[in-house]
Order: structure tokens, then sequence, then C-alpha cells
């Protein structure tokens, strides 16, 4: 029979895909022989196989766990329902990857009418018993029953109401004992049915329900946003519970071992007395520092310290601990390596490398490279920030500067943002369910939670500003305002946060983008030793190249002639050429055309100072460059008719512009374009190389070739028009002409087409679309329904899709390499820049990726961990 | 030294790729022993190397080309250039595959002022020398430098008119002389050069026109129509003079050895006395029947008949051949495998075969596959044709029956058109600029010209109805009217045209479809004992099913379940279920379609019998639905908020329709949808089963689909429903559920897709549009570009790209069957019914093509060939 379920002193860390993270840790600390609740855990296969089973769970498994259960009764000498010593135990879910408040968690199970009887007889303590009892109901009826927590609240409050309470702890054990049977009452009254009592029916569901949690929206829509395959399922620990809210010697925190938003060394975290774990986590009290555990409990801080020190040298990692004190006794209920945000995650990497503990590659790993995004966010400008009244302060629990309106909940905040709104979400403190409207938001703040709340945990995650905490902020939800420092704040109204001091400020403040330096610099360094895969940028302005030099781009992967098309005095031409009626007439706007290109491409050679710059000619449809309205103006600006400018404009728009009169098909339609296009590059190039004394090799890059023969007509336009050039000046100098792969003809038929070509850049934006068939512009449509669905994980034009066009890819750098062994291979969509597909291409064995500048420090250290993970 | 040029005793007819099909049939025919004026080849390959060499003729090539007439002065014992004894030759073009009129010829060559003045007195006709010289210039201008031979026309008829003349053979000699004196004249005005008198110089001049003609316009466009390969180039054959135009015992004219409109075994051509080639062909004189040679001259008459007799015999197939008598002696220039209609190909084939000249197999490639589409156009329906004025009869040239409206330039006839009008091309006669003009047409007719004129043979070619030299037509371009039979049409009135009886009708006449008999089924019966590839038809409706089956389709392999949705009745409900705002809404305006689309599966069901159906699920985006325009109206009917359903359609608009919210993708959105037209199948499989007594095995597609996930969440919810109705009939049926390979991404990933998919059906349309990255909807606004450079050579989605979508087919079928070694693997494209497509399908190894039901003859032929072709 299949071993479906793993005591913890039979896992180990290495078992993290069969028994979650969280399993596998507790496994391990088990045998570091640290103080951990004895348990079990349910293996991810069986989630998968619940899934499979047609959602039931399958006969074996349950034996197996309630043999383990039998066992745990022994070991603690308690009795699963027993009315004078019961055992009560934490279900909770743990996948390989660790997914913060994604899914669900039952604490206290076993508890019923009797048994909580001789929980109240056996600790002495009928209000922690009761407390207990009315905490797994309400646990119990939303995870099991979808019976929502916040309507129990509702119960509770009105309770309190009635006896004139504020707060949870004036409520009296007889209180206490009401409020479990009103609990009772309120979950018959909506579920039909009483609350089950038979504690072996209550783990099953429980199981069951952790199972199914893994399929929940939040829980799809986290994986998808962090990449996670929804095959992996999540494991269910069952544990020995202890309690933190035994009274004034319990209590419960979580910790770091190093600070997860700085990345100082210092311990760091919170704790709250008379607790139990998710009081800490959901963030409505607000805790203490780790600190103050010293005076409270000074044995157990002691303690505390050792066990955090051995955990980071075992692990060799920065530790995020959940940790228990029942009667000043101290337990571990979970260490995983904490997450960070990216500055901390610098900062670690390289004191660990400095303390000796890791190696430069090992540091290299540990750095997220997409997380270098939040880096490259933009600062507030000193300047517009002077004068700005600072209305409030807050924890600075994820770092970055925001600015936006204004909203109260995540729904409005989306609709928002979906008019191109900046907005800044503001919640008293959020949950799983405003996941979605935080990661589109600049920034959130909240009044409730610490530095390891939700927002500040899930904030961090995403890179996305948070302050929160911040005990000021009133919200009048009916009124849609908030009031904070003297000032009413309506729904729409700008306010600015500083995540990385925790400060609110009135208004819209300016931005400045960052630089790099410090430990920052440094990894970059050690990438740059490390990686074989050279970086490139797309730009396509001076100002564009200049950023890209910047961030350490070595060249031009990709310019888009026509980006520069769109300033007023060029567009007037540009839509002149349009219209001409012939060659004849396209002479006068392309002369134009020619100067202002030159120039552009003068300004970003000398940028360059040298380094290789690919221009690639004009691709887009010509009906973008038209007006969309306006046409009488237009007609009389364009000195033409206003109904044959009408139809020829109209005659212009396509079906499927994606797959229209585009690319390469223009110019062997329109060879002056391409003639044009070819002098001005070749002009600017040994013009600019003359004034300052470079060596420009331009690269003329065809777009969407499907053949040879493409490819073959339109360098001979340039490469004539090139030579004339040469004549004039009388100068020659070197130059490459290349060509795009981006539709699948041209993948399958790359040996024909690398006979033409001097270099490849793979354009996996159109590639992608052409090869599932599937719009860039229209598949939002749709994409969410395939998430849900399982159907799709990630977004293929965010992170390549190495089955489908990565076997193309393959197939063409095959195919050009046998024609060409030295040909330069690259890619220049928008995957250039995400890590996956950077190692997929990296282990293809292309020589560059090429991305927005702004992105080429990930691409550098992408690049280097592919260059690691691919053994290179 | 390659050999650039040939003798012709020195080639033979298997050399045709480098002599061309006319110098490798002359040079067959030399060998043969038959009365061949003597003469040389110069190569295709030295064609295209002329355009490789940059647009020279190598000076080797003129070399051999020279000592090639130096033997053929010699031989003839004649000299290029005597005063007293000229040699005079023909240059005339003659490519791989037979191209009437394409490119140029040129007769008379060598003659200048003084050799013509040899040629007068060696001959003793004055008349006839200056008669050939002032033709000579007459082509030298027109296709060597470009003069139209029109112009030398209108000079021709002034000068015929100061003499009070109406006919050329009027002219006396003296005339002549003073006509040739003119155009030399007009040529120097008109070319600011002399007439070049050095008869090696206008050979040279003559072989380079020839080259170039390869690449005229209209020769572009005819390769483009007969699927040519540019590559191929033109050879040039050189050869001695002989004329038809010494008298009367001299003259000129074309034979077939069968009747090649109806394939009857009779000897049938024209001739005319005292002409020379271009007289006949040209249509500008109405000559006389082969047969009245006998009267004319008897001896020539029976020699004539001999030769044909033996070329026949010897080439095993139908002659088309050119002649020329010269004094009584007969002379061959020319024989090639004759063109003719399907009807006549068909009547050849089985004639053959009877006659035990060839084998069924070579019949079976006798009869182009393309062509029989000729044969499935429509005749005038009787009751129609009742009481309809026939106004004017002419010759029977190509037939079918045309009806449309006037026009009388190819340039009209091309621009209405465009506008969906059906047209009729009525001129004096044809000449190639006409082709286009004719190609669209329904029908031509010509004043002028024979059964073997240039209107009668490209119409045969085109499969076009024509009748032509019907010598009453009167056609007035300036007023743009004919007159004929007492009539007076007007330009845009409609007139009827019966190509098998040569009759003219006033006005429009309906026309009714063909069937199948006579020889015709005899071929196709042939063609399915040899075949190995089942033929199945595209057919949405009972009507089409029924079509299909009567052409011999043997299943349906598509049936586009939508194409059903547009009738008015169900258009509404389609409607409001696009409407729909949930899944609720859906519901009513589902049932309603569930009734409709079970009432057309079962009356398809009925239709075939028992043979297979393939219904494909939903596919169009759904905005092809919508209405237009007539928004209130439509808010209205469908009692909804104007701006709500404004903006709802409006976000249904997409950028990419091809590549949108379409295929599975709706299915996977709204399962309902699905569910719907899974139960209608089935409720529809079981009832027409139960009521008719037949096997039924529905088989359900699977569209547009990506990912094997995709796959299994369609199927199984297709699978869920198809099980519900199971129970609730109580009786279970065999089914299969297939997909659609129309994504390059499904293609490289079709081992996965395999696992889940009963068979393949390959759409080639959405597989070549994406293959390329090219929309069908807006290629051809630059596919003539493609053209015209000789980038494209054909429309790849008439004729299936091999190269690169047949390689992905390929890959798609190896992994397939990898996976499953009996999947049925067919193609549901355009291509379906296109015979080089099918060959090619074939011999990959797929199980079926299905195409239009129209196609299906085609498709059984063309698949029979294929077998034969890939030695199944």
């Amino acid at each position: 029979m299949k071993k479906w379920v793993y005591l913890f002193n039979e896992g180990n860390a290495n078992m993290r895909e069969l028994l979650g993270g969280k399993g596998a840790n507790l496994a391990e600390m088990t045998n570091l022989g640290l103080p951990i609740p004895d348990g079990f855990t349910i293996t991810t296969e069986a989630c998968m196989d619940y899934f499979n089973y047609n959602n039931k769970i399958r006969e074996e498994i349950l034996e197996q766990a309630f043999s383990s259960l039998a066992w745990l009764e022994t070991k603690q000498n308690k009795k699963f329902g027993d009315l004078e010593n019961p055992l009560l135990v934490s279900v909770r879910s743990g996948a390989r990857a660790s997914m913060p408040g994604m899914m669900d968690t039952i604490l206290n199970l076993g508890l019923n009418d009797k048994t909580v009887l001789g929980l109240a007889k056996k600790t002495n303590n009928k209000r922690f018993a009761y407390d207990s009892y009315r905490r797994f109901i309400q646990m119990f009826s939303d995870v099991v029953m979808g019976l929502e927590k916040s309507k129990f609240e509702a119960v509770l409050t009105k309770i309190k109401e009635s006896h004139g309470y504020t707060y949870d702890y004036e409520l009296t054990s007889d209180d206490l004992e009401y409020v479990v049977k009103t609990f009772k009452e309120f979950y018959k009254e909506n579920l039909k049915t009483d609350f089950p009592q038979d504690p072996k029916e209550q783990l099953v569901l429980a199981i069951e329900a952790v199972f199914k949690s893994w399929n929940n929206p939040r829980a799809i829509y986290y994986r998808h946003l962090n990449d996670i395959p929804s095959d992996w399922g999540t494991a269910v620990n069952v544990q020995a519970m202890v309690f933190g809210n035994m009274g004034e010697t319990s209590g419960t925190g979580v910790a770091f071992s190093r600070n997860p938003a700085t990345g100082a060394k210092e311990l760091y975290g919170e704790y709250l007395i008379n607790a139990q774990g998710e009081d800490v986590v959901a963030g409505i009290r607000t805790p203490s520092p780790i600190s103050k555990l010293k005076e409270d409990l000074p044995k157990c801080y002691e303690d505390f310290k050792r066990i955090v020190n051995i955990l980071e040298n075992h692990y060799r990692d920065m530790q995020d601990m959940e940790f228990t004190i029942e009667n000043a006794k101290l337990y571990f209920l979970q260490t995983r390596n904490g997450k960070r945000t990216a500055q901390a995650a610098l900062e670690i990497a390289c004191d660990m490398v400095d303390e000796g503990m890791i190696t430069k590659d090992e540091a290299l790993l540990r750095v997220e490279a997409k997380s270098l995004d939040q880096l490259l966010h933009p600062k507030f400008d000193a300047n517009s920030l002077k004068n700005k009244e600072c209305i409030g302060t807050g924890l600075p629990a994820s770092p970055g500067a925001a600015t936006g309106k204004v909203y109260f909940t995540a729904a409005k905040a989306k609709e928002m943002h979906k008019k191109k709104e900046h907005v800044v979400l503001v919640r008293m403190e959020t949950s799983p369910e405003d996941i979605e409207g935080m990661h589109i938001a600049e920034g959130t703040l909240t009044a409730h939670g610490g530095m390891t709340s939700h927002a500040a945990v899930v904030a961090r995650g995403m890179g996305t500003t948070c302050v929160c905490g911040c005990k000021d902020v009133v919200i009048d939800e009916e009124k849609n305002v908030m009031y904070l420092g003297g000032h009413t704040i309506n729904e729409g109204d700008y306010i600015s946060l500083d995540g990385t001091s925790g400060k609110i400020y009135l208004g819209k403040i300016d931005t400045l983008p960052t630089t790099i330096d410090g430990n920052f610099k440094r990894i970059l360094e050690w990438a740059d030793e490390r990686r074989t895969l050279k970086v490139k940028a797309n730009a396509d302005t001076p100002t564009d190249a200049k950023t890209a030099v910047g961030f350490g781009a070595e060249g031009i992967g990709l310019c888009r002639s026509e980006h520069m098309f769109f300033a007023p005095d060029r567009i007037f031409e540009i839509r002149k050429m349009i219209l001409a009626r012939n060659e004849e007439e396209r002479k006068e706007p392309l002369s134009k055309l020619l100067q202002f290109q030159k120039a552009d491409y003068k300004a970003i050679y000398k940028e360059m100072k040298g380094l290789p710059v690919n221009v690639r000619l004009i691709d887009p449809p010509l009906h973008e460059f038209l007006p969309h309205d306006g046409m009488e103006e237009f007609a009389k600006v364009m000195h033409r008719d206003l109904e044959e400018i009408t139809d020829y404009c109209d005659s212009l728009k396509e079906f499927n512009p994606m797959m229209g009169h585009r690319g390469c098909r223009l110019c062997i339609t329109f060879p002056d374009i391409a003639r044009m296009q070819a002098r001005a590059i070749m002009e600017a190039a040994i013009e600019a190389s003359a004034e300052e004394g470079i060596k420009i090799t331009p690269e003329i890059m065809v777009p969407l070739v499907d053949d040879v023969k493409e490819l073959i007509y339109v360098k001979n336009v340039c490469v004539d028009e090139i030579n004339k050039v040469f004549a004039e000046k009388n100068v020659t100098i070197d130059y490459k002409i290349g060509t795009m792969i981006e539709t699948p003809r041209a993948a399958l038929l790359a040996d024909e087409i690398a006979k033409e070509a001097m270099y490849f850049s793979f354009g996996t934006n159109d590639l992608t679309q052409m090869t599932f068939g599937l719009s860039r512009d229209d598949a939002s449509k749709f994409l969410g329904d395939y998430y849900s669905k399982n159907i799709y994980e990630s977004d293929p034009f965010a992170k390549l899709d190495q089955k489908g066009v990565g076997k193309l890819i393959e197939n063409a750098y095959r195919l050009g390499k046998s024609v060409n062994k030295d040909m330069e291979m690259g890619i220049c969509g928008e995957h250039g820049g995400e890590p996956s597909s950077i190692e997929f291409v990296d282990q293809v064995g292309l020589t560059y990726v090429s991305c927005s500048p702004y992105r080429v420090p990930i691409a550098r250290l992408a690049a280097a961990q592919a260059a690691i993970k691919n053994n290179k």
C-alpha cells in the first residue's frame, strides 16, 4: 500500500515535494530535537489523488491518518474526544511553495460540547476552554462549511454590545459559554444541521476542506501570480495543539531571523500575549515587538534566540518562524525561508557571503530576479516632496513610493485602475480577498496589523508599497471618506505613501528613478561575471538608450524605428507618406522623414558609444499612424478631398491587423520606405562614427519574414541603397542585415532563412500570438476563464511557453546553426526580461536577450542564475 | 564550357526542362524524320542565367548561338544578311509548360533594307518580300522595343485609306515598299534611333526580348493561374523561316489530332492561305476548316493526315500542331499535347483506353482534376431558356452556360466584377492583355477569330464559357453599345452565351447544376478503385449533404454547426443567448437552439444514411452573430437598454478576431453552449437511428485547440451531457470526440493531444493563417505585390504551403501516430479540394480529405492521381 501519511519524525527537509514546505520543515525541526508539538503530515499526493478520485478521499488515506492519530494519542497521552483529557489538534495546509494566507487552517479541532468541559476542568480554565471552542466553531464553519467568519463576528459584537463591552477580553467565561451556544444556534439556522460533535467527523471534514482549498479562487490567483503549477497540491498537517491563549504566560507570535524589509542582521518579529496564532496574522490586535519578550518572559526569549540561531545556521538562510508559548513553555510551529523585500534579499545574500555562510553562486540564487523590479521603482522627488504635509505614520511594511487616488474597496480600486487611474487602496485591514486590489494598486495603507500582517506580507511579495497599522486612520465606509491627521480625505483624493519610512502625505508627489549602488551593484557585478548570455535593451530613443546603458545594457537589441514617428512634426510627414498615391508623391515626405530618422539614429549611436544598435525596419500596419477621427480637419491639412481620404483610410483598416499588411510586407509594397530607412541608418552611422571617433557597425533587421525570398528582396533593396550611400560619401563601413523570427513558418524554415540573414532575433510576442492563434490584444477577455479552470497556469505573453513556442525556437536554433554555426541569435520580445524565459533561452543556446531598459538588471541577474542552473 | 545551345538534332522529347516544350518536341520531330525547318534551341538555363547575371546574356551563350547559326547557314545554304540568298529565322519562346500567347515571337528576322531586295529577287516576289519586312518591323518593334503593334496598324490603315483600300491584300508591292519606309520613319520618330539593319544585332536583341518576356506581367499572371514556378525560365528557338505568305500555294494553320472541345476522334483545325502564323492565332481573318485543305492542296492534306497520325501514336496523346505550307510543301513548326476542355479530356482518355493506346492509370492522369470544375458548371434551365430570343450564333469555343451584363473592355469588366456583378466580356478579338478580364467574366464573346484563336484557347484553359468568331457582332466603342440580330445592346444589359452550341441569347437565363454520367462517371469510378484517400464533404445543411452524397462524398468531414444559426428564427435566439448576462439567462435561448440544432442534425443524419457526420462545435467569435447596425431596433426587440446593449456589443469587438475569443475558447467560457450542442447531436442521432433503422456514430469535433487541457475540459463537458442523454433515453450509442489541428501549437504538441482525441482534422485555413501570420481577409491587399515580385508563386490559402504548413502537418501526423497508430486524420480546409494539396496529404499518409460538395468529384480524381504518383 502506498504511504500517504508521514509522522513528523519520518520526514525531513528534502521531502518538501511530498510533505509540503511546512510538513517537511516540521519533520526537520523534530529531527533536530527542537520543541515541536507532535503530529503528522498527509501528503500532497493524497491531495492530488483526492481531485483525481472524483473529489473523494480514498479509504486507505483515512485509515493511515487515523492510525497516525492513534500514535499521536499515545505520544500525547491524551485521547481524541476524551471527556477528561481530550486531544485537540490543528489542521493546516502546507504546499510545496509557501502561499501565506492563501489556504486554510483550523485550530482546536476535537472540541465539542463534552470535551470542552473536560478541557476546562483539566486546565482549570473555563474561559480558555470556551474561547477555544468558539474560535473552533468560527474557523470550522468558515473553512469547512463556507459560512463566513465575519457573520460570527457580527453575532459576537451584538453579545458584547448587550453587555456594554468594547473588547473581547472583557467577555467572561460564562459570556463565552453563551457565545458558543449562540454560535451553534447560528450554525444550525444557516446550515440546517447541528454543529458536528464527533471529533473524527470533524477531522475528516477538515482534511477535505484543506484539500479543496488548493483550488479556491484566491489560491488560484496566488499561484498564477507566483508561477506555481496547479498539479502540486497541498499537504495537510495534523498537529497536537499548544495554546497561546491560556493566560498571561502564554502567547503566540511570528518572527524573522533577520529584518525582512531591510535585510539588517537583527531578530525581527512580534507576538501577542494570551492569543492564538490567527490573531497575529489577521492584524486585528497590534502586537508587541519581539524584543519586549525579554521583559515579559526572559527565559522564553533566551530559548527563542538560541533556536533561531540554530535554524538559520541549519538552513543557511533567513528564517520566518511561528511560535507559541503555553504556560511559559516555548514551541515552534513552523519555520521556512523568509520572504523578503528585494532590498533585504540583496543585503542578506551579500552579508551571508561576507559571513562565509554561502557562496557567491548561492547568493545569486537567493535574490529573486523578478523582485529587483521593486528597487527600480521610483522614489519621491525631493523637490516635489518639499512642502507636502505628512498627515500620519504607519509601519513601513513594504518599501517604495506610491502616489494615487484613494479607494476603500478592492473592487472600486480595480474598477478605477481599469480606467487608467493610479490608485491607493486604503483598508482597515486586508484579507486574502483583497489580493487583486493590492496587486493593481500603487500602494496599500491599512489601519490595523503589524509588520507581519496579511497586508505587509502580501505587499512585500508583490513588491508594491505598503504602509500598515496606522491606527489614526478612520474610515467611514458609508460616506466613502477617511479621516487622518485632521483631514477629511474623500474617495478619489490623492495621497502618497512612503513604504520605506511609513509616512503618509496629502496630495500627489512626483517620483524619481533609482540608481544602482551598494549591494545591488555588487550582486549585479557578480552576475555579470557569472552569466554567458548577453543582455541588450529594447530602446527607441536617445533617452531610452541612455537609461539602458545606465542599467548595464550591452547594446540595443531592438530599436523600433517607427516609435519615433509619433512626434507631432513627424506624424504629419508619415501621414503624407501614407496618403501618397504613388512613389513620386511619397518622395517629398520620405525625404523629410529621412532627415528625422537620420538625426534620431545619430543621437542613439552617440549615446551607445559603439555598442551594437539593431534597428528594425518599419513594422506596424500603416493605419496605426492615421488619425482616428477629425477626418475633415485631416483632409484640410493634407489638401485632399474628404471623401477620397476617408475612403482610403477605411481601405487601410484590417480585420486582423496583426496578420495583415505589416512588417517586411510593407517594404515589399513600398520599397522606397526601406530605402529611406537604410539610408538614414547608414548616413547616421557614418557621420556619428566620424564625429565621435568610434567604430559603429549598424544592424538592420527585417521584420515578419515568412520566406527567405522576402528577406532577399528587402535585403537587396537595402544593399543597393547602402552602396549608393557609400559611393556618395566615399566611405565604406561594416554592417549586418538580419531578420526577426516571429512567425511559425520562419522558425520552421530557419535553415533557408539563415543563408541570407547575419543574425536572428526571435520576436517572441508575435511568435506566441501566431503559435497559439491568440491575439495579445484580445486574450484578456478569456484568459481569466483559463486560469480559473486550471487550463493555463500563466499568461504566455508574460512567460515564454516553453513547450510550444519553445519547441519552435529550439527548432529554428538548430536549423539556423546547421547553416551558420557562428550566427548570433537572441530574443527581443517581452520575454527577454522574464527570468524563466531567460533560463530557457540560455539552455537552448541563444546568445543574448533584449528587454526594456528597466528590466536590464533583472535580466542580468536572471542570466547569471540561468548559467548556474544550466551548469555553464 | 557549359552547353547552352542545342541543335534540333541534338535534343529529344525528354529534354523539356532544358529545351522547353517547343524545343524538345521540335528535336523529337526532327529525329522522327518529319519535315521540320532546321534550327536550334537556347536553353531555359540560359534564360535563368540571364536574370541571375544582372540581366545580361553571357558572352559564351552568344558564341554558342552564333556557332549554331553558322551551322544553320551551311545546312540551309543561305547566309545571314546575305544580299542574294539571305537566311531568315524565327525567334520564338518555349517554356517547359505550354503558355500559349503569353510570351513573344518574332518572324522574318534577318531582313533589312538590303536583304529584302535579295529576297524579292530570289523568290521573284517583291510583294512577299516587303510584306515579310513590314511584319518583321512591326513584331520587332513591339516585342523588342515595346512600341505597340497597334500603332503600326493605325499607320497602315491610314495608308490604305489614302488609296481607298479596305483589305491588306489590296496593297501592291510598291504600296508595301512605301509601308516599310513609313514604318521605319515611324520607328525612328518614336524611338529616336534607326531600325537596326545588322541581322546579328537584330538576333541578339530578339533573344534578350524573349528572355525578358518570361517576366512580363501577363506571363506572371498566367504562371500564377497555372501554378508554374517562376524559376523555370523560357527557352528560345531560332529556326529557319518557311513562308506561308508566298502566294496561293502557301499557307499556315493550326490543328488538333482530335476535337479539343468535345474530344471526338476527328481531325480538327483551320488554316489561312497566303498568310503567316500570327494571322491565324490573332483571329483577325476567319480561317478555313482543315477539311477544306483536301480541296485546296490534296497532296499536302494527305501528308498532313499521315504525319498527324504518326505524332499522336508517338506521343500517345492528342496533339496540337502548327504547320506552314511553302509553295505546296508542308512543314511542321510545333507539336504539343493539346489543351482541351474537361469534357474532351474525359472522352479522349476513355477512348484511348478503349483503343488500347493507354492504361487506366494513364487515363486518370490525363484529366486535369481541377478542370472537372468546368463540368460541374451549371447549364441553362430549359424552362428559363424557353421564349428567350437567340440573337446570333458564333463558334462554340469553350462549353458551359454564361449569363451576365455586357462590358466591352477587360478593365470595365473587372471593375464591375469587383462590385459583385456577373459580367460577359464582349470584344472584337481578345489579346493577351484581356486575360484577367476573361478570367473573372462568366463568359467571353468575340466577333473575330476561330476555334483556335486566342480567346478560344484561353477560355478553354480557364474553363470559362466562350463563343467566338460571331461575325454579326458590331461594337461601337465610343457609344459603348453592340449591335446583334437587330438589337442594340447597351453596356450593362444582360446577354447569355451557350458555349456548347455557340448560341447567343438576349437577357438573363437561369442555370441548373449538371449531373455526372457517361465517361465522367466512368473516370470517377476508375478513380474510386484506384485511390486510397477517402473523400468527404464540408456540408452544413441537409441540402449540402444531399449534394455531397450525389457527388460521391463518403461522409461529412466538417459540419459547421453555427452555419445554421443565421436563419432568421435562429439568429434571434443566438443573439439572446449572446446577450444573456449569466448562465441562468442563457437557459431559455439555449433550450430553443437545442430544438433547432437537433432538427438540423436529424435531417442531416437521415440524408447521410449512416455515413459518418463530423460536427464541429461552435467556432466563430460571438460578435459575428450580432447586427452591425440598427442597434435601437435591436435593443427594443431584446427588451434591453440601448446603451447597455451597445456597450456590450462593442465590448465583443476584437482587434484580431481570428485569434480572439472563438473555437473551444467559447466552450471554456460558456460550457453550457457545448452542453447544448452535444445534447442536440446525440438526441438527433438516437432518434434518426431509431426512425431510419440505421447505425449512426456521431463525431463531435472541438475547434481551435492549443493545449490538451482545453480538449479535456470541453470533452468532459460533452461526455457528462451525453451520459445524461443516454440515461434519459435509456440507450447508448457509439460516438467519437476528436479535435481540429489548426494552430501551430496543436501541431507541435499533437502527441499530447492525440492521447485525448479519437481523430484529428487539420483545419488548413487557420493553420495557414497562423503559420504565416497572414490574415486571409487582409492578404489580398498585398499578395499582388508578392506575385509580381516573384516572392510567392501561389496563394497559400488556395494551394497548401507544403514547405511550411506541410512541415507542421507531417510533424503532427508523426506525433499523433506515435500515440495512436490507428488514428484517423484528414484535412477539412479549402485545400481539401485542391489537387496538389491532395497529393501532398496522400503522401503524408492522412486518411481523408473533406471539401465543398462541388469539389468532391475533383477530389476523387485528384486522390486517384495522388495514389498513382505516390506509387500506392
